[in-house]
């Protein structure tokens, strides 16, 4: 008997999802995903099956997963009229997994609700579906018309994706973070250099569940298929948190020895502070060089630096200071439940003594679809994942990504500011949580 | 020597300020108020008057008062611009009182900044700067030409009012609230019924600030010129608190026996829950005449309801509930500070855990704008002061107006809901602040 070619982690689960022996990069094979993500889009989606979905109805009652979160809550009657259109579909067909307006971003009320597990399928309308390889899923995004079909069908094809490798060693030092982690691969990568191919991190125990989040949510940044980390006990401990048992999930891992089309690594501790600079994700630069440039909003939030650990982090540096007055600062937790933690951590409390902006969780400004959109000329600091011209509502402003640790330093002073000149500073008892 | 003429609040107030001895109702006087209050619309006001400003500049940086609340933070390039032109004029002038979004509604915000004592006259451009009454002074809204003029010249001219008295007695049977009261006012005088009229309440000692605030906020829905409250304790105690010395005010107040073009009493135990409904202010019902309407959204917030106690009386109701599934819950607070006395006192926890979505402090939903609009059809319980078509962003859905209580209660169940029959719930040790 041959033996098996060792497979990476995109080929085995793709194998396995066609019901196939093996599988090898440019294969096409037709699968069944666990699940279908849509969010406020859902209402386009829905509108180009209507006669469908009254002659069939859709394919599954747990196929889809709705949240509302890119306009939350809605800003005009036209907005609200697609909510409505949502929530009426949700009804009449019986959706099991909707979520309105306020839950949160849809990836992360997807992690959070136990929606992607180890070794499921995910497909869903929007970019940063990659982000679920957190959990040990393969997820994806698919366009609005291939929604339409497999919420009546249920299926979809995928090309089997080549892989890169990227193996993580040591831990960050102080004031350097995941998203420092990430831009710099970027960097490396550039904006297109992972295209149709699958990041398998290696490596990565070290690294808490939300940083890991961080990472896979910006694989389509560098136009990668997805990203995925070995499930290891810190997935099972988030799993059992949030009430999945172990017998619900069936962990996938790449092979020993299985191909690679490209193999990085990278020293966490020799990883700099670095900001994502006009108009372009891989135009990073360490931010020593960018230091100084004044800002005139600062955002926390989104999917990639929204949770609780990262208004956290802007809550220990900011903590006894002021948001300077020429300059915003915007919060918006990555979902209710990660601002009840950071409630019941202090966080909410000391960003708002600070003067920070609470806004309801939700993709907010990211998008700039009608919470803190820029103004011509302005520069805006965020944890986001984008910054290409216009994304937030004006072609004519400037954006730049870097960290919650830089955006929370930047907030106090103003201009671009590197996080290590403002220490982590410790919590009092409630604040501890 | 002739006996002087008694005089009602607003006569007395006028023609000190106009530097008299007395003055009679539909007298003319030229006035300097002390603020004249602007917000995002000092970027249109500002726009009428740019020569003059490049030529004479502003003519005193004590006068405007801005405040960005109405479309918080920007909702696009439009609105980010025109908040960018506000932060210059400010800049460049030097206003002394200028606050940025998420400081609240402009109203609460001016109150609890210390900027409206007794005894002064105030203008705004904007139909609820008849709110200061609540602090005894004189105040009301102009129109953005005026405040283009006041802006350069820093006077106006005002006809005197004639004046209604409106007599308290007794307090509210439980679950029943200042909001009904009003409503109730607005229902018996209807909404044109104090035309040009000032409203001076009597026999208000036992109301808290903050349902005095309430009370004044609402005269402009019945046309009147404005509203005030006598001066006491509770006053002196609210701005001590918030840092003003006894010497900074000088209150005044009608003389014994002053002309009333009309006068009412309300025995406040005898008021009962009400709804003002769809399409008019005055359209008010009891609740048990409206209860079990479906209603899509509810909505706690403004300047007439979103303080830290309208939120305490909501989270004493909801607490252990949910959001019913039929409906949503948009939770604005009026002010940064008052969002943090309700972060102190529980309240926060308790809505968002039982699924209320919380706003930024600010309009919000109120006037549409951007956050929390209405579909066609839908319906909305409010405890917003306006209720006409097309206010909160669709002119086929309809507002309901209502106590916090009311709305809370109706969160619970997804109908209108009389809120007697949720009992206000004792709070925690920590909840009790």
């Amino acid at each position: 008997m041959e033996k098996k070619q060792p497979m990476t982690f995109a080929e085995k689960i793709l194998a396995k999802k066609a019901g196939l022996e093996s599988v090898v990069p440019g294969q096409i094979v037709t699968v069944y995903p666990e699940h279908l993500l849509t969010h406020d889009n859902t209402a386009a989606i829905i509108g180009k099956i209507s006669d469908e979905l009254n002659e069939f109805g859709i394919y599954s009652k747990d196929l889809n997963i709705i949240v509302l979160d890119h306009v939350s809550p809605a800003a005009n009657e036209k907005t609200a009229n697609e909510h409505k259109k949502v929530r009426e579909f949700v009804k009449r067909f019986g959706v099991k997994n909707f979520y309105d307006i306020g839950t949160g971003v849809c990836h992360q009320v997807v992690v959070e609700k136990g929606l992607a597990l180890p070794g499921q399928l995910i497909v869903g309308s929007d970019s940063h579906t990659c982000s679920y390889g957190v959990m040990g899923a393969f997820s994806t995004g698919v366009d609005r018309t291939e929604s339409s079909a497999l919420t009546l069908m249920g299926k979809t094809w995928l090309k089997v994706p080549q892989s890169i490798k990227i193996s993580l060693k040591n831990y960050f030092k102080t004031q350097i973070y995941a998203k420092d982690l990430i831009l710099s691969i970027v960097r490396d990568l550039t904006s297109s250099g992972a295209s149709y191919m699958f990041l398998e991190f290696h490596g990565a125990e070290m690294l808490s569940i939300s940083e890991r989040f961080t990472l896979a949510n910006m694989a389509i940044e560098m136009d990668g298929k997805g990203a995925v980390f070995q499930v290891d006990q810190k997935t099972h401990d988030y799993l059992k948190n949030i009430g999945i048992k172990r017998s619900e999930y069936e962990p996938i891992w790449a092979d020993q020895n299985a191909k690679y089309v490209k193999e990085l690594e990278y020293d966490l501790s020799e990883i700099l502070p670095v900001v994502a600079c006009p108009h372009s994700v891989d135009n990073v630069k360490n931010i020593t060089e960018v230091e100084g440039i004044p800002i005139d909003q600062c955002f926390l939030g989104t999917c990639t630096n929204g949770r609780s650990d990262d208004l956290l982090i802007a809550a220990q540096i900011i903590k006894g200071h002021k948001v300077h007055e020429s300059t915003r600062f915007l919060v918006a937790p990555s979902s209710r439940a990660e601002y009840q933690l950071a409630l019941k951590n202090g966080s909410i409390d000391i960003l708002v003594e600070a003067g920070a902006v609470i806004l309801p969780p939700g993709c907010g400004p990211c998008l700039g679809a009608h919470l803190g959109a820029l103004a011509p000329k302005e520069k805006c600091l965020s944890t986001a994942n984008r910054n290409f011209k216009g994304r937030m509502g004006c072609k004519d402003s400037e954006i730049y990504l870097a960290s919650p640790a830089a955006v929370a330093a930047t907030a106090i002073t103003g201009v671009i500011t590197d996080p290590r000149k403002y220490p982590l500073q410790s919590l009092t008892e409630k604040e501890k949580k």
